[in-house]
């Protein structure tokens, strides 16, 4: 290949990110320098993440520059290799971002080796990828789940929700999810398993969350804060964890970013709220990726992957995700 | 003593509490029934919480009722007993009321011996008491301390707060203190030896902070709530700790209750917010006092009340809580 297609970071959006965004061309293929491997880049991951990658100012991550490749993970085919580490022809997993041909150091994308053979490239972006680790290590390590509790989870029928809520299960736990619309509901008490399923898009959210959880709330597992928040943490139980793994509704209004205003419902139920960044996990993926593999094969856990093609479609296709018109972990095959 | 004074709760107030929201007066001198033991009540605490107290509706402990006597934490003298535990003379804590005169189960005013030897009995109701309680397991229990951690805390000069932040010093941390006026802030470093104060009534409370904390926050110890931790979460350190203790600002006004629009800095930083109750580690309270009693005589610790005089001042007294007219850990003589 002479050329490689990139998209880049034309300007930093106010609001719900626009094609003006973004700068999509064919630049000169990149060259892998000493230590380098060029590869060709398969699949790319849709984040909500991303929304907060190209603003400005200090995050947990550094912001995506203007003019920069825009950042994204990815799994792709190794074509040629300066680290003795990787071969030719290698299925790996890193930060390659969005764009045909990478030329990259392994140590700076996080770029490993992936088995083909335990999953599909593209599960290797969901349950097997970064949702699937936010899930597990946000559920168990600072969710702190026990057999027997009740948990609630927002964005149910998403890549990170839908995982949540099937460990959950799978732990013995009582699972409560909120998810847009009756299809996306029924496939979350259907396929997925859980308990009950909330369409936060019909009715009163409090009213429907106290009656699907009598008892009170053990975890809340939140990926998209507001007022689905507000209403979980009204009802918390004793020693209950507000698990923060994103905020969706904020991502590009910040004026939708409220915060809980019963927050002291925290002290009245001796209860806390912990934020976390699953990078911090690096180095026990393997593992995890080792148990979900092993739910999957014993049909505890369903992957599901929303495929779209095309990456000039780049921009059209991360809307989805904020338009919540997406159904399954969202992934673009480049 | 054929009558008995007490201060019952006449209707519940909104906003601050007013004389009308209290009933004094003379009563028929109670008799002790079969376990129970008659105190004459000495001092009461007054406390924030109290505000919460009379409100109706769910909270970490029921309601005061319209028509009951008024709840407070007291020291007193047992005058004649009918549990074997307890004889005639004994100094007493317990939750026996604003009233002069108690007759009580010892079990349900949670009501204990207390040793005058070690400190004279308005400390017993400060350092050694629930407010002392309350700074030392919500400082090492909740916020898990450890030596060398930069600690901020509101109401610095208050009961909680005076006591955290000595704590805080003797365990080898860095500790910033804000308190209402210069006054205030010249006790809170001079006599209590904190490394730096701010006043939350002159100027900017975030730059202030920011310059004081230039290498961030690992622990907010937060008495007040409102804009003041707004802007210690603006700083918190990675895996920081917010200590829910209570939220002055909201007690009698609850549209000043803003939740922190920042709190998704907890999922940035890998912080945890959480509340707590002091009641819960009523088996530990033996083994803090000893604790607090050592570090007075040590000198790592300076007691301080501010005793108020006459049981029908208690209307009056109560809102210098918040009014912040109070200097140290506020006590009503009976």
């Amino acid at each position: 290949m002479a050329t490689n297609r990139t998209v880049r970071l034309a300007q930093r959006p106010t609001g719900l990110p626009s094609p003006d965004t973004w700068a999509i061309a064919d630049e000169a293929a990149p060259v892998a320098g000493p230590g380098e491997v060029l590869v060709q880049v398969d699949y790319i991951s849709l984040d909500p993440a991303m929304r907060g990658w190209i603003n400005a100012g200090r995050s947990y991550i550094e912001p995506v520059e203007v003019g920069a490749v825009m950042r994204a993970g990815a799994v792709g085919t190794v074509l040629a290799s300066h680290d003795p580490a990787f071969q030719a022809g290698d299925a790996v997993e890193g930060m390659f971002g969005v764009q045909r041909l990478a030329a990259v150091g392994p140590k700076a994308t996080g770029m490993h080796m992936i088995d083909l053979g335990l999953a599909p490239a593209p599960t290797w972006l969901g349950v097997l990828g970064m949702p699937g680790m936010t899930a597990y290590f946000g559920l168990l390590d600072v969710g702190k789940l026990s057999s027997g509790e009740t948990v609630v989870v927002s964005a149910a029928s998403g890549a990170v929700g839908a995982l949540v809520g099937q460990i959950a299960k799978l732990k013995g736990a009582h699972v409560i999810g909120l998810a847009g619309g009756p299809d996306k509901c029924a496939y979350v008490t259907g396929t997925l398993g859980f308990d009950a399923c909330i369409d936060y898009k019909a009715g009163d959210i409090r009213k429907a969350l106290a009656a699907a959880a009598p008892g009170g709330i053990d975890i809340y597992f939140d990926n998209v804060g507001g007022e689905i928040l507000e209403a979980a943490m009204a009802l918390l139980r004793r020693k209950a964890r507000v698990v923060l793994c994103g905020a969706i509704v904020g991502y590009n209004d910040p004026t939708k970013m409220v915060a809980p205003r019963n927050y002291m419902n925290l002290l009245v139920q001796r209860a806390r709220m912990e934020g976390f960044v699953v990078f911090d996990y690096a180095d026990r993926f393997a593992a995890a990726q080792h148990d979900i593999a092993g739910w999957i094969k014993a049909g505890q856990v369903h992957p599901r992957e929303d495929i779209q093609a095309g990456i000039d479609r780049f921009p059209e296709v991360l809307n989805m995700l904020y338009a919540g018109t997406n159904f399954g972990k969202l992934v673009l095959k480049l």
